[in-house]
């Protein structure tokens, strides 16, 4: 491994995926390491966008939903996630976000095993996915318990009262990889069911649901995916699931007959159930673009060049700056997703100063810088001169006049 | 009233609402009385969209939820449509789509009414309240019981068992229009909630949710209120109930702290607390424009202008094909919504020929045609044209040659 600039510069010479960096729009002067949180834009988006707005809208008014195709874009964008998951173009559905298609798919899973009260997650993942457990126990009562246990204890916690396994792939903050085939054994076994929140793997790490014999799954649109800030997510239910499959959010758009307006709501029959209200057009659109871009890469190089920039920059990150960071990710490349966070006591000031630099990633409390390598469009020299700007930033004690001022960003 | 073409031109030379056709995107040749399904396009909403795309989107990136301040769209939004819909501020929010809005608002007020398990609500309504209420019921098991009455029976069903009255306020087929005053009071009378559905009446007409004592609201974004297709819904809750009102969809977005990433969650204090996911930008940007021009619109004029259309356009269709159409809208203006159906058993053909000469209404089964003024851009001679060119298929046959090409259209 180089640890020189050149060396970088060659490697992206030589790398299979360095034309698609030409699809994004990235500024000059900004090395992007945050796309695990907001992916970058496609510049095929922009003209997408005003095509929808001014002719399918505009020209098009009304008659667009038939015309302009929008009312089949759901399943349009979920056949091409399908095909980055390990999954069938009919199992997987873009709509609404990935909180409310947590909400379908847990209930809808207790549904699917009556008689079986827990649904055992582990702790400190992103929060969104625990408040919706929360809320799910609330709303029903005595009918659900959650079991809440630490990575290292879910195959115990795994028993004859178990209707669902709910674990993230990839961890938000540390992008720790859980086994998905393992896990999913090990919660059929139990008789248990298996969902699995992709919001951190989808477009990041070869992901296999079939392959893994996951039940559901649910994911995020706006990260890898690139389909623009509060993208639609997408989930995914597999086939021998479906037909059993009752969304609580029954809405109009999961009618089989959606537009004979009867009283009666009466489900469609495969993955279409689980759409709930009309579809948010512009950003299935958005979506579709992003998907589009991620579908034509090569799977495997995406995961190699992911690797190998976390790789490097957990590399020239401990060597240039020796002691001063806590590594929070697995240091495994196989065991990680496509970020590696590291710990220190001042993060937040360290992220400000690198972030007016132009390196933007993020920071997680209470300690956590975190820096996402999106293989689409980071570069090695990207992660050079980002490991090169944290040392300056380390060496000057520049972070100390690093203005607090950002609120908060979305994962 | 005139029923010359010259004198509806004189009409629209005294419209104080002349200047807002302006503000959207018509293209010539088309008369467009689908306002009611899918607002128009607003011509400001092409930059806008195209500026959250390249400049803020692409150039601002994570940093876009600060800088460009999504993160408070859904407030900024709901504000806006708050001063449509006679609501505070801080009693609305821009959120998901209408049925996820009517599912976390009608468990919320089943909470809020301890021991009652009764929903009253009318069939024949448009479709998703019904669907979300059963899926609501199906849930929750024997803790709901739905009353479904037909509209003079809605007091009588009223009673100690009521939680909540869930009416849309502007019937989608008809357009009548339930007196949301003496409703709500009837259900307080009996102990019970109102939550009213305006997606066919926020924008179109006089809503005053507080004067009414309304509890509970949700409504469309992308009918009278131009957001685009599938643009975000809107939810009110009276500030009175706020503080109680708990969403079962518990997502990150409506934690007090999202950005904390504890584990627990805790509502916000506000409106915010019936958030659930990410929001979508693109869509909250484009609603954002179509809330900002209604807004600027005289409510008092928007709602003369819009009975002035409907009594001129069941005039003109009465007189100048006397006997053919069945009116199945109120003939009281006051008692009607901001559209007009007819019925014909060839319905659906017609509505086809009239598509193919540029007057864009729509069809709802058996033998409904539908049309929208949306007083913002329809004119009166719009109105006049459409009639004779009604006036002219009925007249000439030409429906019969009517191609049965749509499979249905999104109200």
């Amino acid at each position: 491994m180089p640890l020189d600039r050149a060396a970088c510069a060659a490697l992206d010479r030589d790398d299979p995926l360095a034309e698609f960096r030409d699809a994004f729009e990235i500024a000059d002067g900004v090395i992007y390491l945050d796309g695990n949180s907001l992916g970058a834009l496609p510049k095929a988006t922009r003209q997408r966008l005003a095509d929808v707005v001014a002719r399918e809208w505009g020209g098009e008014l009304i008659r667009g939903w038939n015309t302009a195709g929008w009312i089949t874009l759901p399943q349009r964008v979920g056949a091409g996630i399908a095909s980055l998951i390990g999954a069938e173009a009919d199992e997987v559905i873009a709509a609404d976000s990935t909180s409310v298609n947590l909400f379908k798919l847990a209930t809808a899973a207790l549904a699917l095993r009556p008689g079986r009260r827990v649904i055992v997650t582990e702790p400190g993942n992103f929060p969104t996915d625990f408040y919706i457990l929360q809320g799910v126990r609330d709303l029903l009562g005595g009918r659900v318990e959650l079991r809440v246990v630490q990575p290292d204890r879910i195959e115990q916690a795994l028993d004859a009262d178990t209707a669902l396994l709910l674990l993230t792939q990839v961890h938000y903050k540390t992008g720790r990889i859980h086994d998905m085939a393992r896990l999913t054994a090990k919660a059929h076994a139990a008789g248990a069911l298996a969902l699995w929140d992709l919001s951190h793997s989808a477009g990041a790490i070869d992901v296999d649901l079939n392959a893994a014999g996951a039940d559901l799954a649910v994911g995020c649109g706006y990260k890898y995916l690139n389909g623009g800030p509060g993208a639609p997510a997408f989930l995914y239910a597999a086939r021998r699931h479906q037909a059993q499959l009752r969304s609580p959010l029954s809405g109009w758009m999961g009618h089989a007959a959606p537009f004979a307006f009867g009283d009666d709501y009466a489900p469609a029959p495969g993955i279409e159930r689980m759409l709930c209200g009309t579809p948010p057009i512009l950003g299935m659109a958005a979506l579709e673009i992003g998907v589009g871009i991620m579908a034509r890469a090569d799977r495997r190089a995406v995961r190699a060049k992911s690797m190998a920039l976390g790789d490097l920059f957990i590399r020239l990150v401990e060597e240039s700056c020796p002691g001063q960071f806590i590594l929070h990710s697995p240091r495994d490349a196989q065991a990680r997703g496509s970020q590696v966070s590291f710990g220190h006591p001042e993060g937040y000031a360290i992220m400000q100063a690198l972030i007016a630099r132009g390196v933007i990633g993020d920071f997680r409390a209470p300690d956590v810088i975190r820096f996402g390598f999106a293989p689409l469009y980071v570069r090695y020299v990207d992660v050079y001169d980002a490991a090169a700007h944290l040392k300056d930033i380390m060496d000057s004690g520049a972070w100390q006049d690093a203005v607090y001022q950002t609120r908060g960003a979305v994962t």
